[in-house]
């Protein structure tokens, strides 16, 4: 057994990580950490974990961690992971980084959307970008893993296969997305109120959501174009669930069963991914509690426009899941160990 | 008191007509017809209305109705309007459709989008399209009046006014639009199951959904320009509301300022719709039971998009209030007359 | 037009006060009252009040209040009113308090359950509790009224008839109840967060919730016993509604239709109050946004247990509607006045 | 590996039967049916059961499913389980039987509630009412096992430790229980469409429900005392979980701190049953997708009443989970066996 720490264990990515690894079959929980919760039992928390981990939120303590553990899951607010990985690294220790502080690789793109400086630029080239289903090569032994954002996770599955393959213009792409309020994590607010909520949709953040660049930055990477993403976000009265619908301009006319071939193509192989059939579209029940994304894809063959829309389960696949994932390939674990099981149906 | 026919009243739409007649100050319900209903009280299906309508379904006789009604609104699926409007009209009555028969001004579109023939080319030639907002010259005295899809409504007032001024390209037009469930009317199924829709956000009829068509009629009228639509619906887990998210080409920059002043001109005025400040976006759940518009712009200056999201209820200004306001205007009273009633909060 | 002051404007309370105020034909909000929200225009707050309501909410000032209006309700936290109450009524202001201040007649229980001292013991004999529908005779010329809770509401509504007639015994009555997440107010928590709540039933406040006094207070006025209520309050996944269902010991046999006779005679006249026909239960969502209180009765004769249920909308009839009632009466206005308007259907 | 056999597949506790079959380490799902759905793919019904499940529903042949199998899970409506499990134990399978037609001991009473004769009074002898937290001992090489309803299972978990110890009176217990819609089964209808559902709250069959004299023969057994239930099921808006909140009348006073001590020390080692500390009460969102039973005790002293709330899946540990744990227990397998995964925290 590989003996695990969650750093930020109480928020909704991190209670999901410790989920998860409670049930992984190589994997142990040892040390959860959490400054506001410290002192607390996991199970007083969340007693749906109690009977799978029988632990005590405690401060985080770098040097407690590195002499118990080999890898930590951090599950930390930005610019938090600036001041932890390189602890952890220097005591050895793998890091998997499910927050934003390693994703951009422009530093200073990081500092312009996030308001602060990265601090860290060495690790920041050295980190590995955690979206297996784009590039898996990078990942076995590597230090330290930079998971993907939940928007950017479902967006960039969406739309790498066209960019990639070149049947859409990549300079423009308009990313239209929806998610459930677990996305905005585990603190109360006016906006997370249950009777705000219910019955609301809603855009947000609209043209500044922090997950614009670093679709940008993997469509770009895929495309070998800059791709320029208009990105809105839409919160939706459900708790879990991530939906994007891409728009894409098609470079020539295809049809729909050429493009779903091109995708299953693309993706053949990956144990979490499922393409459609052509105009079957995916729903986030369907994928709800699991790490799987499921694509559908319909041709606007009177506009020359792809629409593409990937469900995904923005704790899982969006979040703890995909961490789970990116640690089993570091360590050179079956990659679907602990995330295999079928989920419920409704 | 105007005497009221409803024609197809225990559906959603017509329910909700039932109640904002049963409000109104001049309106008076005194036929209400169903096949499926005929013989039980209202007060029986819809507990909430007992108090105000004191009534018992019956079937359809155009004699009778036109004998004790001088309005009737028909809320029936496509195709039934067809038949049932050239008898009541022939009887001298006013006709306010909320069913499709009438809003597509080319046959040829309705009977390719529709599936079916459409019979009636004189009175489709003679139909008034009763959107207000977009023109309301014509709904005085009409004769029938064709009331917006649901969808059209949110999509023509979120984009008409960037069309119709040229401030944006009107070749290609994206609406990226979600409803809540009622919009799929008050007849069971598995899509509107209550299990099968909570937590779940599903694309649905993409590129095939029949409101297509309409918002291309709509702003290729407010345009000069063929207009091609891309329009994906979704579903929420929500009873009420739609919002409609549309992208827009903008032919030259603009601040996000001066879209708000393009928009609040256009609109100045305007009893039912309002226009956000820069950057506030709406939700659905402000406008819930009400019959506004309520409307936010944000310009994606990267990108030279104009993006606009157009909140209503959809059985209210997206069916049902928005008939009572074409009525009110076809009949000469107080446009808002019934359906100006502060609603509940949350 | 008689001049509102609603003091604690912006909680749900108060907003929806604030909402049937600016519908009512009598009444005119003129000062809205917020120490948090000081500064901020109404219709920033709720947007949906933006076009009925040109206000911006001010600090409390009692002079200002009694200079300008005539009426004042209190929506504010308990020991507020207690402050609040005196100054006004010194000022000769009618005071509808939707507080808990002056529920409760012994200031001794006040205090055992709410864990402060009772300051205004004079007040206190002299507030009218305002329910309607088991006493409407002291209420005419009021100087103070004591809105009931939303539980009590709901229970005596249910309970009353039973056992002011004897046919239940009065010692002991059994009351579950349901409510939607409004009930808990406007300010967020770990409790009311979504993703907390959805999907969640749940028990709370378990035999010490604060509403227990005030129903056994109104069930033994109404039966002349000492009754001891047991009280469950449940949390719901729904942002309104609240349903009691209580369990009362029958004195005699008796059947179901019997039982509606007698709760249909108790109620006759009631404009908020409909009991329906034997067997048939009522649901939150047939009252919600409504002033109306639905009853429904079945008789287990294995048991000798009758089982009512009363469904209100906890915002409408168990606060801000129930004010509204009561305001009409004391000021001789018509008692439905500004309540009386048709809900959606859905 | 174990060959099993589902009967009733598509609905959703032979689809919950399936998903835990597929997770199971010792069993195989090998043949499903369904006439509804004989010919469609399991993945195609349940896209998230794809990767999971290669097989196509088909018409039930008990011949085939003899030939290949070992156990038959019977997820049928009631009155099928009386032709199709004595003709699956001739041909010497084991069938664990999740409907209503071998609970019920005595067949005239069957009769009386669900309006049919039992056909099988043999088999009805037979059979092992599959509760183990009751009594296990009974099903370790059943034949027949009769697995019980979601609200029994709840209720009698609920007040079985206080009526089998006497600190209860035994002759009359209140059960007021809640359940989520998926307890309705996966077929559409007008109680169960979610804009019928959404935001109401709303009990049903009260007393007059199937599940009652099921309770009642539970508790009859436990106390050995004939005991009286009324019972009063309430539709709840959400998905899953099952709230019973049980009343029964002390026999003595009882501290809250001694009640959960005798509820712990009754549920000692029982893999699936946690007992709150004192005061504390479950919620359903805390056993979502889980077979656990969690339990939440509260004395009211002032009346003599003791609270009991218990909170079950309805889909697992009240229908497909108790399923599983009765199949291990017959068959000598670890009774945790593929149903001891921690599940999403929220």
């Amino acid at each position: 057994m590989i003996d695990i720490a969650i750093v930020g264990a109480p928020g909704y990515a991190g209670a999901e990580i410790t989920r998860l690894v409670a049930g992984h079959p190589k994997f142990r929980p040892v040390i959860l950490t959490s400054a506001a919760a410290a002192g607390r039992r996991v199970g007083d928390v969340y007693p749906s974990l109690a009977p799978y981990v029988d632990a005590v939120y405690v401060e985080f303590d770098a040097a407690v961690i590195a002499s118990r553990c080999k890898v930590a899951f951090l599950a930390v607010p930005h610019t938090a992971a600036l001041e932890i990985a390189p602890v952890l690294l220097e005591a050895h220790m793998t890091v998997i980084d499910a927050s934003a502080d390693f994703r951009l690789k422009d530093p200073t793109v990081y500092e312009q959307w996030y308001g602060v400086a990265h601090t860290q630029h060495d690790l920041l080239a050295e980190a590995v970008y955690g979206l297996p289903e784009l590039d898996r090569s990078t990942l076995p032994g590597a230090r330290l893993v930079a998971c993907p954002g939940c928007y950017p996770t479902a967006a960039l599955l969406a739309a790498a296969p066209a960019l990639g393959s070149g049947i859409a213009r990549a300079d423009r792409v308009i990313v239209d997305a929806k998610s459930g309020v677990s996305g905005a994590g585990r603190t109360p607010g006016p906006g997370t109120h249950f009777p705000a909520v219910n019955e609301s949709l809603a855009p947000y953040k609209v043209t500044s959501h922090r997950h614009t660049p670093e679709i940008e930055q993997g469509l770009s990477l895929v495309s070998g174009v800059e791709t320029r993403v208009v990105f809105t976000p839409h919160l939706v009265p459900m708790t879990r669930g991530l939906l994007a619908t891409v728009y894409l301009d098609l470079a020539e006319a295809i049809s729909d069963a050429d493009a779903v071939a091109l995708y299953r193509e693309r993706y053949r192989g990956e144990p979490f991914v499922t393409v459609h059939e052509a105009g079957r579209m995916p729903t986030t029940l369907e994928v709800r509690g699991s790490n799987r994304a499921h694509i559908g894809i319909v041709v606007d063959q009177r506009a020359g426009v792809l629409i593409v829309a990937c469900a995904i389960d923005n704790l899982v696949k969006g979040a703890a899941g995909q961490a789970i994932q990116c640690a089993n390939i570091v360590l050179g674990i079956e990659e679907t160990a602990g995330l295999d099981v079928p989920v419920p149906v409704v």
